[in-house]
């Protein structure tokens, strides 16, 4: 695997499942395989869990691991040709081909600005980083997409389904801040690929970009939604029509017990962070249908089968 | 040891003392006890020797350590059964219960906002911590303790004292900015359990809370308390009755040559960093009767025990 | 080597050279060397390219790799003497004690403040550190000098030069910042002991100090200092005369394909970050006369090189 920024560069979803599973069984047992390899990873934006787990999982590799916080003083030119008198003090042309002499895999996180929609699904700073590197990139979160998040998805899914085909619902919530699409652009990306029956929920003006929902069923009734949902995902985000705005804040699109009980015995799954009582309530995320924490934990492994492709890559 | 926030926490003082000086003669004597374990350390507030000696601490025994600085960016939340629409983004539940799958040990610096004091002694971010995480909780000081430091300043008195039973005295100083009780009531809390002679001097309205200062002698004519001291421990603090206010300025507590001339040729103790002509004179501190080096120095050495003792409970 | 602040620390550039080149040869070759040894890098101002460079030469070596930010909150003092009862919380003879006794090696970057002349030549923060730290400490940019730059420059000029004793030119660029003279001043002082015939283009009022500059030609037209030239370096700085301006932005100056046509099909070099079509045009910078990304490459050897000169010193 020559780079990680979406379902697309996955050559076999099933085989990198089944590499994440043994990977968990076995955490120590590749410790050998990135001896002397170092993993740069670049964060634009803040990050707790991807930060976390991608350092543990290289750490289990037997890799060392550099972290820098590039969200202060480092401001990156993206745009070709320009002459740089303003703010940038360096082009992504030197900065990515620099570090790819220190580095044996890139790992760069970053946000959208969510004002300007096509630039943002340009995704440019995460796509400026894999033309310019000479060494594998890894999303650990670029404009648009969380594809390590949505790999720990469908792993949990495959871990905890009770039925071939499982249905799964992915629903937005309330939230209090504009967020990005990218974790349910991402997930809706995966799922496709997955052995599931997928469907979406969502307030009008919602809808999700037409290239990553393609023909996923969406409901605009959250509750005809959840009827027989085997897995609940709950996530927020904003606009893709009316670009980053809150269209909606409805408390009962808040995930509560009365809606899981419309369910088939659903688990519960969010990426984290959550805002308790707000995306979903209390009484569902301290349940034991609650997954939260055993999927943020499967993010090692989504991180440790990826660095093993690209590690077994060079 | 499962955790690690006071000396309530250590079941043998002097076992836990003999073992710090065991890491001092051979601190790589025991590099292979971390291997393929982890150290977490958030910082909620900044650190340097606290920082420094515990990761050299955790890598002398071979551990991984990832640091994390919480402050900028990262609003968790501590209370229960909140709707969380306002700054916080997580509740302390997820993220304890999520940092415990990447880590082994999980490390918590906090400090008190000095405002609401009976918020403050509740510790409510290590003890948060401490309940959700499913791993052990090591202070790298919290709001009203920094046992790592009193455990380096038992040993410090056990390695430089000259009589089965010296006399230690903790004085108050002169200070510019609001300083939280953690060190002196930490300080005092674990020199109770020591084999020593503790006094305390400050000034009138500095008390320390009762359940720290329990039986100690307090006096607040410094030159009395200094009368036969073996060592002279200097450290301002905020008043606890008047609850984060600097009452006093004084510079007749300034530590200086002439108080330690009242000392029985006292060793000189601070736990830094320590304000030069304030706190204590340049005289007293360049002198070769201060030990504030050697006590940094065994920071190192108090973390291992207390690590390896997490460590070897696993 | 018990210190690197400038070339003067060197004792045989020439050997540092042909160990740096060893360590590219086989950059594994010495990976038990630092083994249980400790890099403290505290960075008082910002670094890329320095940061991992270093960190990576330091784990090459088996070292650990400790990087503190100390730019924010950590205000140390460095005069003599003071009263601290302003911003100060600590002096560097304590925090330069301290860290000596958590790490083997420290490193040390800071900025000029480009305000008072005098004190930033005096280089109060590195010799501060170098003055009370009881381990060698490297410079990792100071006020006035980058010995690790200007010692991969030396190595890059080693390795691409065609000649025995090529034509080097340092030409001022410009820039719409006020920039140190760290840089250029390293580098005429390591131009200098080497076998190249060295000269610098600058405008007017861009004289470096005259104990950097020394007898090195200095020329105020640019085309002609780049006649013949092997090797063109460029770089903006600020004046030194008056101290810390900018007193010239003329785009003329900016190194061009016609500029690069003058010379003897010079290789370009920079030391990074740049900002294309100011400094330099996209042209050059993407031709294949441009060395600095392999110049950058060379980063890591040059810290190899020096931080295992110290390792081997202890």
């Amino acid at each position: 695997m020559n780079q990680f920024l979406s379902v697309l560069d996955v050559p076999n979803l099933a085989d990198l499942i089944q590499d994440a599973l043994a990977c968990k069984q076995n955490p120590q047992g590749f410790s050998s395989l990135g001896k002397h390899k170092t993993l740069v990873m670049l964060f634009f934006n803040p990050s707790l869990r991807t930060r976390l787990s991608t350092e543990k999982a290289a750490l289990n590799l037997g890799m060392q691991v550099i972290s820098m916080n590039a969200d202060q003083g480092w401001n990156l030119e993206f745009e070709e040709g320009v002459t740089m008198n303003a703010g940038s003090a360096e082009h992504v042309k030197e900065a990515a081909a620099v570090i790819s002499q220190y580095a044996d895999i890139i790992g760069v996180r970053t946000f959208p600005g969510l004002k300007d929609r096509e630039k943002d699904y340009a995704d440019q700073v995460i796509r400026s980083f894999v033309r310019y590197a000479r060494v594998p990139v890894i999303s650990l979160e670029s404009a648009i997409r969380h594809p390590l998040q949505s790999l720990t998805d469908v792993l949990t899914v495959e871990e905890y389904k009770k039925t071939a085909r499982p249905k799964v619902v992915l629903t937005w919530a309330p939230h209090p801040r504009a967020l990005p699409q990218a974790v349910p652009n991402s997930f809706v990306e995966w799922m496709q690929q997955a052995d599931v029956e997928l469907s979406v929920a969502h307030p009008k003006g919602y809808e999700l970009a037409p290239e990553f929902i393609k023909d996923t069923p969406v409901y605009y009734d959250q509750n005809a939604a959840l009827e027989g949902a085997d897995f609940v995902y709950a996530k927020n985000w904003s606009s893709y029509a009316d670009y980053g705005k809150i269209l909606n804040q409805d408390p009962n699109w808040q995930v509560t017990i009365d809606k899981m009980n419309r369910t088939n015995d659903a688990w519960f799954m969010h990426c984290l962070p959550v805002r308790r009582n707000v995306v979903v309530s209390d009484a569902v995320l301290d349940s034991p249908k609650s997954l939260v924490i055993d999927q943020a934990n499967n993010r090692t492994y989504a991180a440790m089968a990826v660095l093993k492709a690209m590690l077994l890559a060079r």
